[in-house]
């Protein structure tokens, strides 16, 4: 270390301006993730449709578009578990990161859509095929979003080491892959499939929580 | 413990970094929760509809949607009320809290949809009923999320103590369920009971507020 | 000031966490409203509605609601301005403080409604009368949120001091209450009257800025 | 001075909350921003609409609609990033540059609606001039934000330097001009073009990136 440096070291406080610059950094990635989540959440129970009509009836019409909203708000709620604790697991956002991350939400925000769609349809291939499609297109993007993390945050990283072996991840994507063309023998699998998944994910991955 | 270690303890200050983490913790939770809240009041304001034409007769037609809108309104105002002082006496998050609070944000979140209803068929028992349901299962939610928090805080936390005997969230929790069954008797019954608790807990929990 | 003031000063910093936890509680208040009022803006934005095909005549159309929009969107972002301003010079929350906020959000949550029914019905007296009742109260809300931050901060406060005389505030409400019965006339008066309404707060309180 | 208001003024550190005030004028301005662009995201997927019945011909006609879903929501991320990056370079917020911002805000907020209304008649020109109105408006509000921020941090500011010589922006707006133009010889020149200056600003502004 050169005399400059060690003055330069000695005037100025180094790693502090660093370390507060990148908190702001991922703490603002988050910020505006959970603001996105939080609307796509609402948004979903909002295309739930009043039931028309005001008997019990009516409501009975609304249950299956109930049920699937119960498993898109978990798959949200995992979404941004898992999403924080990775991110808490960041110091640094780099730009490919940070749209990886815009790519993570554009697939989540699409689920109310695809929610509505197979409330609306549920007894049809389409609208389950569709479903899965986003929530494989989604976990793809998660697992997009932990390489670029690892990338920015290097190999020997407190990230890459905890995500070295992601069965877990594998094994949701298999199943929603499966869930797609399985959609095409009857919808009821891919609801399974979902569901199943939905469960294994309930549990916060213990790998990055402190 | 080497020497270099103490004085390494000795010259940063240990407690604080625990401190903010989890001070960041219970923070994001209020922040996410907060943007849920504020995602509902406004699409629930969204639910009351234009009136159909331009005159006097037409917003008279959408006064019952309008009254049930500022039932939801004290509603959601209050949980967040409450909310914001559970969290304030809270300092650690697991993951049963997070899922907890989850939970409950899962019933508000049903809130735009019953209020619309309601709104839609003021004089029917279904949506009578299906808004006190939610009522109910949003109030067990908090519960839950009380119970959670002391679980992680400890009996002899603050939290735990302050609301040792909760009195008024039981009275509640019974209203709710008086209001499922008695909208069976007639609707009217129904919103007076929750207008009943609403006004209960317009005054915030003086326990928890320090 | 006593020696046992000094020394109570000199062994704990008396200032700074009464400043962090009152500073915690206004940034909460505000950062809940700025959600709220975020969401208020898209959805106004979102009641604009799609014109029907895809001419220019259909675009034409949806003119008298874009420019419906515009009053509305410098209505919230003057309220966002002022909000701000008068929370910046606040220091505690009380519970009467928050629930004039609430009071406050409440009424501002029903410009997307109203602001969609001008848009639909612009040549009526009900919508133009509708609106301007929804800014009258407004107003009226915002000036019990100031009396409820004065009554908590004290009359010696920043805050009663700069707000003494507050002729601006009080020539809107007379305006607003103009509009509601001038719409009676024609809506073109309370439509001009509102807007001039909006140019008189365009630029900032300055009592209340630095 | 009084000698007591001397020592007070050594005893405490003056420099610091000036520092911190104009930290928290950018962030709050950059939050609400971010609050107003997560549910501009989230209400433009809404606005997608569910297919109507359950087969996958449904889902086709629904194409055009998801490609122009995907241009808005690259539009959007593209405008988080940049207006991120310049926020962080801006030291003061005054009046000017806050109202600068809301009309940033006023045009983007647009988004929801053109980019509906192309999905529901792309082959037509005016909602595709109508697009490229409101992307020309955005960037000509970006630049006026721009404008705002160099005027309030002075000349020789890192903001001004690093925008000294803005080629992209204006050949952004010169394209976005001329696809308003070109959408009367057909929309396809019009999508064409705006996806085009949407691939040179997917990667974010180096200049101001630190």
């Amino acid at each position: 270390m050169s005399p400059s440096a060690i003055i330069g070291a000695m005037t100025e406080p180094p790693p502090a301006p660093v370390d507060r610059a990148s908190d702001n950094e991922t703490s603002r990635l988050e910020a505006f993730s959970d603001g996105v989540l939080a609307v796509i959440i609402t948004i979903t129970a909002f295309g739930l449709r009043v039931p028309v009509g005001g008997n019990f009836g009516a409501l009975g019409d609304r249950l299956p578009a109930l049920l699937i909203y119960v498993l898109s708000f978990v798959f949200i709620g995992i979404y941004w578990n898992n999403h924080h604790h990775l991110l808490r697991a960041t110091t640094r956002v780099s730009g490919a990161v940070m749209w990886a991350n815009l790519h993570l939400l554009f697939w989540l925000s699409l689920i109310p859509v695809v929610t509505e769609w197979v409330g609306a349809s549920h007894t049809s291939t389409a609208p389950a095929a569709a479903y899965s499609t986003v929530a494989l297109a989604a976990a793809m993007a998660f697992q997009l979003l932990v390489v670029a993390i690892v990338r920015t945050e290097g190999r020997d990283s407190k990230v890459a080491k905890a995500l070295a072996s992601d069965l877990k991840s594998r094994l949701s994507t298999v199943a929603y892959a499966a869930s797609i063309g399985l959609a095409f023998v009857t919808p009821w699998i891919s609801y399974a499939l979902l569901a199943a998944v939905a469960v294994t994910w309930f549990i916060p991955d213990r790998r990055l929580e402190r």
